[in-house]
């Protein structure tokens, strides 16, 4: 390869580190935006599913590959040991970008890597609960919002490819300063996680048998995170522990409050709560409807 | 018409109160199913587009008027106001059957009607968040669970003609004590909306303003039922309050644990609670797969 950084997608080679749901995705969607795309997974047959679906066309040599863009899409954890890999394992000078759910543990690890590499830390905010290579589908980044946060060293260049890229998947891309991005992620990302794993232990503690049988749409949407992958979602919550906690108590002293008001009977306060509650959510819902129709 | 109860519902003059959501959708689907549809709503509005849609062929005369299947289909607190006044506006000999939310109180009013009038309690389990006979729905009703909580003195035949009513809206009917309506509902509907507001209050009062940019579909799916109409959600916290309050201290335990776990560090604890909530909530879809496709 020519040495240098490369300055269009369309030249670059590809590599995509985690063959799973999110790195199969994008290999999927970059299929001939750029100039190839080589992969890895820790799992083997992972590599192979790769290569037979033509989704990469060659797998990552863990000893003096060369690439002009990696992408880092796995769980945050072994993102974060993959920035101290990938100096022994990648020659050259190339782009990096990570796919990582929490930004400021891998932001400040980026922050180690050698000159030669330009790293980028990322956050597509979009997922399935079904994970693994088999769920990867090629639309799955189509009109998500796509976070970007820079560090002092990024390279011009790596924004560029980034927008590109983020184009090429027919996302929505935004810059944000990795702390804003693990706060603002805390609070509708992390916590609608654990509020819905909390609504289903409630449940399941609750001696109401006929319950299960009852439950419905508002059961079915309000716990369907509770599903998520569990190993993912530790990744996230560790990584990300002081914002996740103080989202946490906000949801604990907005909950006693609920409940004290339905002890006292105090239901004016609480249908001024709920009136709040309801009229802000229909303003974001609003608010989505007018970004996605942009 | 004729005195006595029917036994079919075909033979039926339907009477509905409230053409609402709930109201509007059910006389829509019972088009055809039965003799006749009267209707009232405490708005004249709704009466005069129900009747320029078709949706009911007359108006109910708030006295002496003559029906042979009454069906309550508003607000808790409406209903049982309803059952004071239903003795004085119809004659004769019906069946009554009401949808409200909750059961307990509703039975229990439903004891100090008089012989003629053979009362059975009944909850289908849908609806949307949007309200009003505007959004109205034939299906609205199709593949939901319709809870049916006889009293006592409910007469076989009101049973029948239930059995037959659900099979005209393609929902599946199930019986239970309204005790066991309640506990359970308090779970899987009443606690799950306001799990629902407290994530919604939590980000409010969390001071994050790029959140509301980045939260994606689980906050949507988490926080949907927050935007449920207030009015109605209110009716049914105050005549289920025990049991909702049982429900949210079920929830406030659980969140402590979690709060502490994550504060403790202890990732293998937590780990154990949310794969075992994770199994529950998958092992719930599947139970619903199964009952659909039955």
């Amino acid at each position: 390869m020519e040495p240098g950084f490369k300055t269009q997608l369309a030249e670059c080679h590809v590599g995509v580190i985690g063959l799973g749901l999110m790195g199969g995705s994008i290999a999927l969607a970059l299929n001939g935006a750029c100039r190839s795309i080589s992969g890895y997974d820790i799992d083997p047959d992972a590599v192979g599913q790769a290569l037979d679906r033509g989704i990469i066309r060659r797998p990552i040599e863990l000893r003096g590959d060369e690439v002009d863009l990696l992408i880092l899409a796995a769980p945050v954890s072994a993102i974060l040991e993959w920035l101290d890999r990938v100096p022994r394992v990648f020659s050259g000078e190339f782009h990096l970008l990570d796919l990582g759910s929490t930004k400021t543990a891998i932001v400040e690890r980026m922050r180690l890597l050698p000159d030669r590499i330009s790293p980028l830390g990322g956050h597509p905010m979009c997922g399935k609960e079904t994970s693994g290579l088999n769920a990867a589908d090629g639309d799955l980044y189509r009109g998500c919002l796509f976070v970007l946060t820079p560090l002092e060293r990024t390279q011009p260049g790596t924004l560029d490819i980034a927008q590109e890229l983020t184009a090429a998947l027919h996302a929505r891309s935004r810059t944000l300063d990795s702390q804003q991005h693990d706060r603002a992620t805390a609070a509708i990302s992390h916590l609608p996680y654990l509020i819905s794993t909390t609504l289903v232990d409630a449940v399941m503690q609750l001696d109401a048998d006929d319950a299960w049988a009852l439950a419905a749409s508002g059961f079915r949407d309000t716990s369907r995170l509770a599903a998520s992958d569990v190993t993912m979602l530790l990744d996230v919550l560790k990584s990300n522990r002081g914002e996740v906690l103080h989202a946490l108590e906000s949801a604990q002293l907005s909950l006693q409050e609920t409940i004290e008001l339905i002890e006292r009977a105090d239901w004016p306060e609480l249908r001024a709560k709920l009136s709040a509650v309801r009229d802000k959510r229909i303003w974001w819902e609003e608010t989505q409807r007018v970004t996605n129709s942009e």
